[in-house]
C-alpha cells in the first residue's frame, strides 16, 4: 500500500440552503478543493462521491455521473463512483477514494460528500432518513432515529449513570465550537438551560439533542505521496483506515450502549496507524445525537465505556482539554447534511493538522481522527490523519 | 495488481417475484455464489452490493448493511460497500470489488446486485427508473427513459439506414435465448411480428423493444487467483476492467449514435486485456431497448460503427454466429432487476467459459465480456473475463 495524503479540501456553508442547487453546492466544494491542492483538473483519476439518498430528497440518483458532469468532467470520461452507506455514505466515498490511490489504481482522486435535505416539507426528511434504518423490523413499526437514539440514551443513563446535563454539555461544547467556525450551521453559543428546557423530541432527547437538517457540501482531494511535493508543502497523511458493519436493527445486538461497528473499525486504524487513542490529539465524532458523542468517545478508546458522561463534565473534550472533540462544532452545531459530514469532518481534521483551524485551532495538533457513523450504528468508518512533520 | 478469479456464482430466477422480499432474494443469491465457491462464510473479507434505488423502490437505504446483516455476516463486522451507478449499479459494484482484490486490500470479496422493482403500483417504476437521468434537463419536463432511447433509434435509422426490423430482430433473437435459460424473465420465443406489431411505446420502440421491470438478484464471489486452487479447478480470470462516464443528459454529447462512456471504458479493458474485439467469444451487453444492443456492439468494436443493424440481420450475434451476444436472454428476455444486471450479465459469462451453460452453450468460449450502461449511457462498466486454459 502506498501512502497517501490530503491536498486540498473544500466546504460551503452548511444550513438551509434555499438559493443553491444540489449541483451548484457539489461544484462549489468541488473547485474550492481542487483550487486548494493547486492540481489541474486533467490531472484527476477519478471521482467518488458520498450521498445518502439524492434519490428521495431531490429526486435523482446516479449521482456519480451527476458530478462528474457538473464539474466539467465529463469529457474527461473518467470513472465516476457514487456509494451510499446512510449518514457514513462521505467516510465511506474518502475510504474508498483513499484505498483506490493507496492501492496504485489511481495518482489524483477527489472525493466528495453532499446531500440537499430541506427542499422537502413536513415530515418528508425525517422519513427519508428512516429508510437507513431496518425498513421491516424498525421503520415499518415507527421507530425515528431520535426513539432510537432515545433508547441508546435511557439503557447508557441506566447502566453507568450518565445524565441528563451531561447529555445537554455536549451541544453546549459543540455550539460554542461552531460559533468559532464560518462554515457551521449554527454559529452561536447556547447554554445549559436552553438545552434542558428545550421541547421534547424523545424522551431524554430534546430538541438541543439532535442534529439538524441541513444542505451542504464538502471535498478534499487525495493524492499519491511519492507526487504530492508538486502541490504543496502541506500535505496531511492517511496513517490509518477502518470500516466495520454491525446488525441493522437494535434488537439483536449484545448492547445498546456500544456500537460494535466503531470498535472494529477503530481497531483496524489504530492498528495500520501503529498509535493507540491517547496518541490522538483532535477529533471529529459522530454525534447526531448527543449520547452518540458520548458513546463515540467511550467506543473510540479515549475515556473507559461508561466514562463518557463525565469526559464532557470534566471538560476533557473541550476545545482546550485533553482531547478535544468535534472542534468544527460537529453535527450538531456545524450542521448535518448526511452525505456531505464525513467528507467534512475530514476537512475539518485537516484544517487543524495543517495548523490553519483559527479561533477554534487546536495548538501543536498532529494526529486527527474522523469518525461516521451510519443510522443506528449498523455502519463505520473512522480514518486517522497525521500533520507533516516540520 | 494481482490476479483475480470468479470462483462462485448465484442467482434468482428473474421476473415479478411478489412472493419474495428484497432480503429473500439477496440472500438466496448469495448463498447459492458462497455455496458454489466452495469458500467458508468467515474466509469473506468485504462485501460489495450494488442497488439502484432500493431507497424508492422499497423504502430501505443503508443497503449495504442491510445485505450483512440478511447474510448472517454482522457478527463478523466485515466491511459493506454499497456503490449506485443507475443501471450500472451492478457491474460498478463487481469493479470495486474486483479492484480491492486485485489490489490486495481484500482476498475474497462477494459481489453482490439486486433489485426489487415490482411491488409499487402505477406509472411509480418509471418515475424512480427516471431519477437517474438528468432530473433538472430531462425528467422534469417529462423525458422517459424509452423517450430517450426512442431518440437515439430515430438518430440511428437516420444516419445509418437502421430499419425497424434491425432493431425487431434483436428483441427476436435475444427471447430466443432466453427461452434455453432457466433463470429469465420470459422463457419464451417471440417471433418478428409479434415484435412489430406490439403496441407502440415512443416511436419506433413497441413494447417489445423495452426491457420488464423485474425482481431479482446475483452474486458472485471473486478470490486473488493465488489462492484459488484451495477452491476449484475451474476459476475464470478477470482479464480487463474498464470504466468511464459522459455527460448525463444526452443534449450535451456530440453524438447521439454513441456512447463515448462504452468506447473508453471498453478501451481501458481491452487494453489491460491485451486483446481485441475479434478475440470475444461471447458478450452480454446492456440491452435495456433494442437499440442498446445495436449501439453496444458498435461501441465494443464487434462492428463498424452504423453497422450494428445489419449485423443483427446477418445473425452475426445469434448463438451460434461469430460473436454471440446475449446468450442468456439479456436484458429484454432474461428481465432486468436495475441493480442486479451487472452481476447477472458476469454469471452468465462465467457459466460459458465453465463449459456449463446447457442449451445456450457456446462452442469453445474462452473470452467472454461484459458490458453495463447506466442510464442513458452516462456511466458504464466493461469487463473481460478468460477460461482457465486445460
Amino acid at each position: 500500500m502506498r501512502e497517501v495524503a490530503v491536498i486540498g479540501v473544500g466546504l460551503t456553508e452548511f444550513g438551509e440552503l434555499w438559493d443553491k442547487s444540489f449541483r451548484q453546492l457539489i461544484a462549489e466544494a468541488g473547485s474550492k478543493a481542487i483550487f486548494d491542492s493547486g492540481i489541474g483538473a486533467r490531472e484527476i483519476d477519478a471521482l467518488y462521491v458520498g450521498s445518502m439518498s439524492a434519490g428521495r430528497f431531490i429526486g435523482q440518483e446516479h449521482v456519480g455521473a451527476l458530478v462528474a458532469d457538473q464539474a466539467g468532467f465529463s469529457h474527461m470520461h473518467i470513472p465516476a463512483i457514487r456509494v451510499e452507506s446512510a449518514c457514513a455514505s462521505g467516510g465511506l466515498a474518502f475510504r474508498q477514494g483513499y484505498l483506490s490511490v493507496a492501492s496504485g489504481i489511481n495518482d489524483i482522486v477527489v472525493v466528495g460528500g453532499i446531500e440537499k435535505m430541506t427542499d422537502v416539507t413536513g415530515n418528508a426528511a425525517s422519513d427519508i432518513l428512516a429508510t437507513s434504518m431496518d425498513q421491516e423490523w424498525e421503520t415499518f413499526f415507527g421507530a425515528t432515529y431520535a426513539g432510537i437514539y432515545a433508547m441508546i440514551a435511557n439503557r447508557h443513563m441506566h447502566e453507568y449513570g450518565t445524565t441528563r446535563e451531561q447529555l445537554a454539555q455536549v451541544a453546549v461544547k459543540n455550539h460554542a465550537n461552531g460559533a468559532l467556525n464560518p462554515y457551521a450551521q449554527f454559529k452561536r453559543p447556547i447554554e445549559l438551560k436552553s438545552v434542558l428546557n428545550a421541547p421534547m423530541v424523545a424522551s431524554p432527547l430534546g430538541m438541543f439533542d439532535c442534529s439538524p437538517l441541513s444542505d451542504g457540501a464538502a471535498a478534499v482531494v487525495l493524492c499519491s505521496m511519492d507526487k504530492v511535493k508538486k502541490y504543496t508543502d502541506k500535505p496531511v497523511k492517511i496513517i490509518g483506515s477502518g470500516q466495520a458493519s454491525d446488525m441493522l436493527p437494535l434488537h439483536g445486538r449484545d448492547s445498546l450502549c456500544t456500537f460494535e461497528a466503531t470498535v472494529y473499525a477503530a481497531k483496524a486504524a489504530y492498528k495500520q496507524a501503529g498509535i493507540q487513542p491517547k496518541d490522538v490529539d483532535v477529533a471529529e465524532v459522530h454525534d447526531c445525537f448527543t449520547i452518540a458523542e458520548i458513546l463515540a468517545v467511550e467506543d473510540l478508546g479515549f475515556v473507559k465505556k461508561g466514562d463518557g458522561g463525565k469526559a464532557i463534565e470534566n471538560k476533557i473534550t473541550t476545545l482546550d482539554g485533553q482531547i478535544p472533540v468535534n472542534t468544527s462544532g460537529g453535527l450538531k452545531a456545524k450542521g448535518h447534511p448526511v452525505g456531505a459530514t464525513g467528507v467534512a469532518q475530514i476537512a475539518e481534521i485537516v484544517f487543524q493538522l495543517r495548523n490553519g483551524a483559527d479561533k477554534r485551532q487546536v495548538k501543536d495538533a498532529r494526529i486527527g481522527l474522523a469518525h461516521n457513523i451510519g443510522g443506528g450504528g449498523a455502519s463505520c468508518v473512522v480514518h486517522i490523519l497525521e500533520a507533516m512533520k516540520k
